[in-house]
């Protein structure tokens, strides 16, 4: 029964000839599906983040690359080539910190690479079936790492998890979330700790809508109160998810993360990243690497229609911090838990 | 002239028959006024916040005591006394953790008996003496930790906040905030990082509007950013306030600083306290012992007319945490820059 209410959460499904999203920023007061038709609409969702979490972007993305590549009139590959080269690029500015943009638009370049003596119909068919192998092997992938991680939670445990990296947030379960929806179901006495997750609000909005769908029992606080719960004893272990990993074990993910590692080393509280092989980019040497999305000052300064700072006042909203390697106990992936050290693990894991 | 912009404030006001406070819960957007002529009312402006911080409210419950006892109609001193007393209870009820208000209230009960064989309308004259007293001792006060404190900022320093410690939540200047504005005033470059202070947002509402006001540079970020601020070297002194200091050194402040002292710690970042002898409680052995104030869930999950959580979520809501004195680095009083060992020198300075 649970398992039926977490997944029948669809972020995104593909209708036929169009893509139909929940926009995830009328969540929790509104349900509402968005049907999106055009590469323009798609990249407005991903930037607006009707459409969010790294796994579920690279989707997005994908389906968004046939939503552009279908209007094409090039009758020969060369030409072909460079507009989907341009419409990838094009998506890939929507958002720059999450690789699993770039990594989805990428594999799909490289298929129609592998293919390029079929026909401009046959290709523009082959972009839409690698976006939905991508869709499919996200669910596979999400249900694996949730099976995979649920060794690591004990039979009680109090968690505490940051941001969003459910069902929203990926193709079915999540990344951080599906180990919690496995645990539970394996029958673990679990409570999380659901930080509401500044500015965006993505914990209070959606994980706390996920896990209340779910039965899951929680309890909602504001960021600042994950050090204060810590020092009272009332947290077992932190799960978060992630953007993007680097190839020596850094990793950036939703800003607090971060502040959450340092807080969880000092309190000998173990800290694990749940993340699929398509956010790990071996490409990037360390976190320093990877760009940082900042945001509009607004999302500080405004929640809903309430002004919360004096007009004018200045603004620093970067979107993600960096990790390092030292404060990761684990990450849990598809392919089982990867320890440290994590330069070895994570190539001899995930390398080509 | 900056100097003015920030003497300028009164957050309480004693006029002749009745305390005016500029009621906070309106900041930034409206600047409201509130007269408070009855004790139930001041129970309620504590209670509310309309009125806050840990000096500020205990100068207001000492004028709310007054609003009390000038309405009593005993004629003889005992039974005066014990009217007095559960005034005193009553509104020491409104808030918990900050021990200003009960500092206050002990205060005047203490000059009342020494002056018990005075009439009763000479001791209802002598609570409101007192309350003054204390209005304008806290003024002096809050001069004096911000001149103490400017020794401690270098010429250039990039100072991280939390909550609001200033004009606002004192008499005048304010405690950690007063550092910050003598700071500027002896002619260092400062850069202050204001926490936004979730979940009532003291932070982004009234620090900012504050230096705003004063011309000081500042920028508003999430409390979840400050991890992120010192990893990438942006943080060079952490200043707070305190609602309630312990013998030993730990103390009380708004949630979210334990979490500060803990980053400050992790990047050998001082992290000072600015307290005036008011809020130090010599009779608490350690901070343990200090109550801590849970409040209403829907500080969290309303922020203007916007519910930004599901409907029946759970929520846990301290309003304070406590950091340990291992923690932090010194603290900033009107006698001077206190260091460890604290359980010592905190005797020394503040024991009878």
């Amino acid at each position: 029964m649970e398992e039926q209410q977490y997944n029948t959460i669809n972020a995104i499904e593909w209708r036929g000839d169009h893509v139909r999203i929940l926009d995830q920023t009328f969540l929790p007061g509104r349900t509402v599906f968005s049907d999106i038709r055009d590469v323009g609409r798609m990249w407005e969702a991903i930037k607006k983040l009707r459409v969010r979490g790294a796994p579920a972007i690279g989707i997005a993305a994908a389906y968004g690359l046939y939503l552009g590549v279908r209007e094409l009139h090039e009758n020969n590959y060369s030409s072909f080539e460079i507009e989907v080269k341009r419409i990838s690029e094009y998506l890939n500015s929507a958002r720059p910190t999450a690789v699993n943009l770039s990594w989805a638009l990428h594999r799909i370049q490289s298929t129609l690479h592998a293919h390029r003596n079929e026909s401009i119909a046959e290709l523009k068919n082959r972009v839409l079936k690698t976006a939905q192998t991508i869709h499919d092997e996200d669910k596979r992938v999400c249900k694996s790492i949730g099976i995979n991680g649920v060794e690591l939670v004990g039979k009680k445990a109090r968690i505490l998890t940051h941001c969003n990296t459910g069902a929203l947030a990926t193709g079915q379960y999540g990344t951080a979330l599906s180990v919690i929806y496995h645990a539970h179901e394996a029958g673990k006495k679990i409570h999380v700790w659901v930080d509401e997750t500044r500015p965006l609000l993505q914990g209070a909005r959606l994980t706390a809508w996920e896990l209340q769908r779910a039965n899951i029992p929680m309890k909602l606080v504001t960021d600042s109160m994950a050090g204060h719960l810590m020092y009272t004893g009332k947290v077992d272990m932190v799960i978060v998810g992630t953007d993007r990993v680097a190839a020596n074990g850094d990793m950036a993910n939703k800003i607090g993360t971060y502040s959450l590692a340092v807080l969880a080393r000092h309190h000998n509280i173990p800290f694990y990243v749940a993340t699929p092989a398509s956010t790990i980019d071996l490409q990037i040497a360390h976190g320093g690497d990877i760009p940082i999305e900042e945001r509009d000052p607004r999302e500080i300064t405004t929640i809903g229609s309430s002004e919360i700072a004096p007009p004018k006042v200045e603004v620093y909203n970067p979107a993600f911090d960096i990790t390092p390697a030292e404060l990761i106990t684990a990450y849990i992936t598809e392919k089982g838990i990867i320890r440290p050290a994590f330069p070895e693990n994570l190539k001899k894991a995930f390398g080509s």
